[in-house]
């Protein structure tokens, strides 16, 4: 591709592809860099009820692919590769894919993302989707009136165990620390609840069941003795890593690695735009994400009318 | 109903039935006042496009049928009846409708919506969905190669003539003065664009056509004079109306007339959440009025939480 793409998209999950939607249809020529690995968080999700739209619930997969469709149908060209340099300090802006070739855009919406951290246990992979879970908001409701487990002890923790606390029956809140991290406000509220127990100085090192989540094993790191406890889910608020690498440098980041944006999607760098987990520092969610592709790609639009 | 809802839902669109889902599945009681007339802006819309996830294009009210049933799905009560009076200034919050009930809620979220501002032509009316639209995002991709009218001389008139541009062959702003209201840039903007006529001083007094808008009757101010020019769109760019009524004097407005909120939907009011288009001050699309509707029932879920 030697010509100029008006709006260049890094990252084919709901941010990026509703961007491609929304360029599309206010004229621009799109292209979506959709990275096969590791994929949007939504392929990973085996069934969304929260999505408005679909009353019955559907899985990441369907939902990206019919997202994917509608971005290919309205003239985006999709390209499964991934940028592994973006260079956005002179315009107009290249990037550069892991196959070696070299793309330049009038405007750049980065939307790649951020990927939960994890505990590192393989158990973890095993029940993904099963038990396991990164996402209080997305998966709490499954638990409705049953026993899960939070691991972490920052403000995302904290607050998964507050709003899992109104929905299951019983939420153990485990941090590897003796105290908390997060805001003191919620430390008090967590205390106040009387379904929340908090187990502290503990690490789980194991997650077991047969087709779902069943119990973990708890190590207290400062008596060194191990315990299971029966759990119908494991949520992993460890925080998420924002795909930032490759604008690393060049756009502007709050104190939480994600990318700083205007509510219309400016980053700090005109013609530089961000939608999605990769800027968003509190609600991850798919529809979430859709909208500030939306966001992202109009304010796209309007900047290239000034050029 | 005597017992205190936990969330109180203002409005049946889609920024309301998607704060329905999500305050649900926070494990909150949750009532949605969703008004017979005059309904959300989606129920006028014939095809959409571009709502995230359907790649073949939906009906507003297949849309709208779909996110209720997922409301009522997930036990949220919709009572189809209009909130007439609303007390926010002591908690909890109550509320009157039409029927002469009263309803105790301890959060509010106000999705009452926007109406777009007509000419008051009959024949606007007639050809509504048939060329005759309010959104050049929504619609504009419609009018790909033809010609388009934009009424209006504010910001937003002038910016749908230039999103229009890049997608019509020719567009044509008729404004009634003889000179726009919108910022400078913009209007400078427009003057550059080789394919936008600007036509001042001017009315749009007829909208004639068959099935579909044919042409228009535009009424000189100055000299009184009548001409009839061709055009297969006509996009009326007079503004909203946010449906504020039943909260005035009680919630923070900003100079336009829209609820004040911050990015999670908080009001001037603890407890009192607003979103969708009544807090919308720059894309008002259905994908972007979910996405605040789900932000702005977890905002609720967590005030919730400090009491």
């Amino acid at each position: 591709m030697n010509e100029i793409t008006d709006a260049a998209i890094i990252g084919g999950g709901p941010a990026g592809l509703t961007a491609a939607v929304y360029a599309r249809r206010a004229g621009l020529s799109t292209t979506v860099f959709s990275s096969p690995e590791p994929g949007s968080q939504l392929l990973k999700t085996e069934s969304i009820e929260n999505y408005p739209g679909f009353p019955e619930p559907v899985s990441g997969y369907d939902l990206l692919d019919n997202m994917q469709k509608q971005a290919s149908g309205a003239g985006a060209e999709i390209i499964e590769e991934t940028v592994i340099e973006a260079e956005l300090k002179k315009t107009p802006f290249s990037l550069k894919t892991d196959s070696g070739k070299n793309f330049m855009a009038r405007t750049v919406i980065i939307a790649t993302g951020a990927v939960p951290r994890s505990l590192g246990l393989d158990s973890e992979k095993k029940f993904a989707g099963k038990g396991v879970s990164s996402c209080a908001v997305c998966d709490g409701f499954f638990f409705r009136g049953k026993t899960v487990t939070v691991a972490g002890g920052g403000d995302t923790a904290l607050g998964e165990a507050l709003y899992l606390a109104k929905i299951a029956a019983k939420v153990y809140l485990v941090h590897r620390r003796n105290e908390f991290r997060g805001t003191e406000s919620l430390q008090k509220r967590i205390h106040a609840v009387a379904n929340i127990e908090t187990i502290m100085n503990s690490v789980i090192t194991e997650i077991d069941g047969g087709k779902k989540v069943e119990s973990i094993a708890i190590k207290n790191n400062v008596t060194g003795e191990t315990r299971m406890i029966k759990t119908d889910g494991v949520f992993i608020a460890a925080g998420q890593r924002p795909a930032t690498g490759i604008v690393a440098g060049q756009l502007q980041l709050d104190s939480t690695g994600i990318i700083s944006v205007d509510a219309q999607g400016r980053t700090s760098v005109p013609g530089v735009f961000a939608a999605g987990d990769v800027a968003e520092p509190v609600c991850r969610q798919a529809v979430t994400a859709a909208a500030s592709g939306a966001r992202a790609a109009l304010a796209a639009a309007d900047y290239l009318k000034t050029l």
